[in-house]
C-alpha cells in the first residue's frame, strides 16, 4: 500500500520566520528515498488548539504523521500531550528514559539534571521509544487505527540523527519493499540537457527510475529502484547507472558524493597529492569548502586570500609588471597567482580565482561576472575564462568556486582541465 | 483587527525535499514586521484536489491567504484556477499584462514570447495586479467576503521582489497603523541572560515590545512599536532602545546590522583602517564572511589560510621553535600568526584563529573545541582562549569566527579585546 504522509512542524519560531522549516525538507528527502510519499507539510505554533486541529485533520487524511518539535521539558512543549489527547492514549513515565536522561546530563553536560526534565520521559503507553543520541528529548512512535504517528525533536541535528537511527528503520519495517537510490553528480551541463540526453538515448521506466535535480551550476541525477532486497535493487540499478554514466561522460564527476570538493578530496588522497588555493573574488570560499570536510588536512595545505594587489604581489609573488600591464582580473594574473601559491606553500597543485563578483565593474572597466580560474601543476598551468554575466555576488562566487574544483578533478582524472 | 494569515506554498519540489520552503520564512518575517500574525504554513503539491482542499480550509480559518508558486504557464501551474474556483470568481485575460510580457521577453530575454505564456495574463476579475519586475508571471490580490487572497510567484527572488514592491503596500493599506522595529545585536551573552536582564530592570509593555531571538552564539533583541505614523513609532522606540542599550552595555554591538562582520566593516571604514586574517581551523570562514559584503575591499586586504604548520611557518613566518615548543594549537602560535599576517600584508590589524574543530583531537591530544583567537594591533597583541566542547565542526568554526570579529569590534570601539 502506498503511504500518505503529513509532516507537522510545531514551533512559533517558524511562523515568525526566525528559522526555515529545514526539518521538513530533510524528512521529505529521506522519505522520498524510502519510497514514502509526502503529501502535506503543516506548520503551527506552540498553541494547543491549533496543534490539536492540525493533528485531527492529519489523522483523517494521512496514514503516517510525523511531528517535529515541542518535545522539550517546558510548558510550551505540547506535542506529546496534544497527540495523546487526539488519539486517546495516556502518557506514562518511562523510568529507563529518566535514568538515561540523568546519565546524559552527568556525562555529557557535566551537571545534575533539573527535575522538571523528567517530563521528557513521559511518553505514550505502548509506544516505540526513539533514543536521542545527541540531545535530551526522546522521540517515539505508535500505531493507532492504521495511522502511524512518529514524534521527533525540532533541533535539526537531533531530528536528523533520530530519523536515521530510529525512525527510518521503523518506517522501513512498514513495507516489504526496499528502495535503493544513487546520485550521479554532474558539473558543466544544464538540467534540460541532461534530461534531453537521457530521453533521446535511454528507455527509462518507472522502476528503476531516473530523476534530475538542479543545484546552482550542478545537476544531480538520482537513480532509484524498488525491490524485495537491497541486492535485487542494486542489480536493477547497475545497468541503468552504467548507461547513464557513459552518456554523461566527463560531465559526471562522482556517485553518492556531496559535491566537487569531496570528489577532489578522495582523488587527492588516492594519489597522495596536496593542493593550495589563491583566491581573489571568491574570498576564501574554496578554502572554506574543502576545510569543511573532515580529513581535509591530508590534502589541503592552506591558501591565500589575495584581495588586494599588494597581497598578490607581496605574499604570492605576482610581479608588479604583470599587475600593471594586465590588471588584477586577467589570465596572466590568474596563472601567476596559482604558480605563486604553489611555490610559497610547497603543494603539488594550486587553484586560483580572480574576477569581478560585483555589484560594480572593476576600476579597469571589467564587467561583473568576468572571472579567470587557474590551475598550476607540475606539468604546467591551465586557465579557464568565465563570463557569468550580471548575477548575484554570492552566485558568481559559488560558480567560480565550482569551476576551481572542477579543474582540479579533471586534472586528477587525466582530463583536460581547461575543457568545460 | 488582528489578522490571521495562512501561507500556502504550492510545489511538489518542496514535498520531495528538493528545496526548503524559504518563501514562507521570508514572508513570515516580513509579515511579523508589519504586525500581521502568521498562524499556519501549509505545503501541497501541484495537485488540484489537495490544493483546493487547502484553500477551502484556509478560507474558513484565516482572513489573509498568501500563496506562493504555481503561477507559471505550464499545465501543472494550478494556483489561479483553483483559487478562482473556490472563491467563485472567473479568470479574465488582462491585455495590458500580455503586452508587458511581450516587452519583457523582447527586451530582457531577447526573444519572442511563446504564445502559451499568455496564460500568465489570465487573472481573477476585479483584482489588484502585482507586476513581476524580475520574472514573467504576475501575481495578484483580491478580497472576497472579508478574506484577502494574495498570489505570489514561487522562485524566491521573484517572490521577495514582488512582496516588497506590491504585496507589502497592499497589506499596509489594510491597517491604519504602522509597525516599526529595530534590532539590537548582541554577542557574548546568552538569550536567557538577556531576557533576565530586561525582565529585572525594565518595565516592558505590549507596545513598544521587546523580543529576543537566539542565533548561534548571538542574540538579536527586536524592539517593535505600533503607531499611526512612523515618526510616532520611532519616538516610542527611542527611550526603550536607549534603556536596553545601556543595560546590554558592551554586549550590544550594533543596531539593524546583519552581523559582526558588517559592524567591523563600518568601524574600519570610519577609522580608515584595514585588516587581514590568519586562519587555521576556521579554514577561510573569516575571509569569506567579510568578502561576502560589498565594499569589503576598502578594509580587507586579504589573508592566509594556514592549515599546515609549513604554511604557518613559510608564509606567516611563525617560528619553527614556537611550533615545536607549544604546538600549532596554542596561545603563542595564535599570537604569532596574527603578528605574521599583519607583517606580510601591511594591514594595520590582523585576526587569527587556531584550534581543534574536530571530529578528532589533534596529535598533541588537545580536545575538540579548544580554540585560540588572536588580534594583532599597533599597540600589541591580544588573545582569547575558547573551550567550546564537543560540538559540531561547523559550529566550532562559526563561533570561533564570531569571536575573531568580536575582538576586532571591541578593539575598534576602545574596549578590551580580550574581555568576553
Amino acid at each position: 500500500m502506498a503511504h500518505k504522509t503529513e509532516i507537522i512542524a510545531v514551533g512559533t519560531e517558524i511562523l515568525l520566520g526566525n528559522i526555515a522549516n529545514t526539518d521538513a525538507q530533510f524528512l521529505s528527502r529521506e522519505l522520498s528515498a524510502l519510497g514514502i510519499g509526502v503529501y502535506w507539510h503543516t506548520v503551527v505554533g506552540d498553541n494547543p488548539i491549533r496543534l490539536r486541529e492540525a493533528v485531527e485533520l492529519a489523522r483523517q487524511r494521512a496514514d503516517i504523521i510525523i511531528t517535529t518539535g515541542g518535545l522539550g521539558p517546558t510548558y510550551d512543549d505540547l506535542t506529546k500531550q496534544t497527540i495523546c489527547e487526539v488519539f486517546d492514549r495516556p502518557l506514562e513515565r518511562h523510568q529507563d528514559v529518566v535514568e538515561n536522561l540523568r546519565i546524559f546530563y552527568r556525562e555529557s553536560l557535566h551537571r545534575e539534571m533539573p527535575e522538571n526534565n523528567c517530563r521528557q520521559a513521559d511518553l505514550p503507553v505502548d509506544c516505540t521509544v526513539f533514543d536521542n543520541a545527541v540531545g535530551t528529548a526522546p522521540g517515539c512512535a505508535f500505531e493507532s487505527g492504521g495511522v502511524h504517528v512518529l514524534m521527533l525533536p525540532g533541533p535539526p541535528f537531533e531530528c536528523e540523527t533520530m530519523f536515521r537511527r530510529c525512525a527510518a528503520p521503523y518506517l522501513r519495517a512498514l513495507s516489504d519493499e526496499v528502495i535503493v537510490s544513487h546520485d550521479i553528480m554532474c558539473f558543466g551541463i544544464g538540467e534540460s540537457s541532461v534530461e534531453q540526453l537521457l530521453h533521446d538515448k535511454m528507455v527509462v521506466m518507472e522502476n528503476p527510475s531516473l530523476a534530475t535535480y538542479a543545484k546552482p551550476s550542478e545537476v544531480r541525477l538520482c537513480a532509484t529502484a524498488r525491490a524485495h532486497t537491497v541486492e535485487d535493487a542494486e542489480a536493477m540499478l547497475k545497468p541503468v547507472m552504467e548507461e547513464a554514466m557513459v552518456l554523461l561522460g566527463d560531465y559526471a564527476y562522482g556517485v553518492d558524493v556531496s559535491g566537487l570538493p569531496e570528489t577532489c578530496l578522495k582523488l587527492l588522497k588516492e594519489k597522495d597529492l596536496t593542493f593550495t588555493s589563491a583566491e581573489s573574488c571568491t574570498g576564501g570560499e574554496i578554502a572554506r569548502q574543502i576545510t569543511e570536510l573532515p580529513g581535509a588536512s591530508a590534502v589541503y595545505r592552506g591558501g591565500v586570500v589575495s584581495y588586494w594587489s599588494e597581497v598578490k604581489h607581496g605574499v604570492l609573488g605576482v610581479s608588479q609588471e604583470l599587475l600593471d600591464a594586465y590588471g588584477a582580473v586577467s589570465e596572466p594574473v590568474a596563472r601567476a597567482m596559482a604558480e605563486g601559491a604553489r611555490a610559497v606553500t610547497g603543494a603539488e597543485l594550486a587553484v586560483s580565482v580572480t574576477g569581478v563578483a560585483g555589484p560594480d565593474s572593476d576600476e579597469r572597466g571589467n564587467p561583473v561576472g568576468l572571472v579567470f580560474v587557474g590551475l598550476a601543476a607540475p606539468e604546467g598551468t591551465f586557465c579557464r575564462k568565465l563570463e557569468l554575466g550580471r548575477r548575484r555576488r554570492d552566485r558568481i562566487r559559488g560558480v567560480s568556486t565550482n569551476h576551481a574544483f572542477d579543474m582540479l578533478r579533471r586534472y586528477l582524472t587525466g582530463l583536460n582541465p581547461e575543457a568545460m
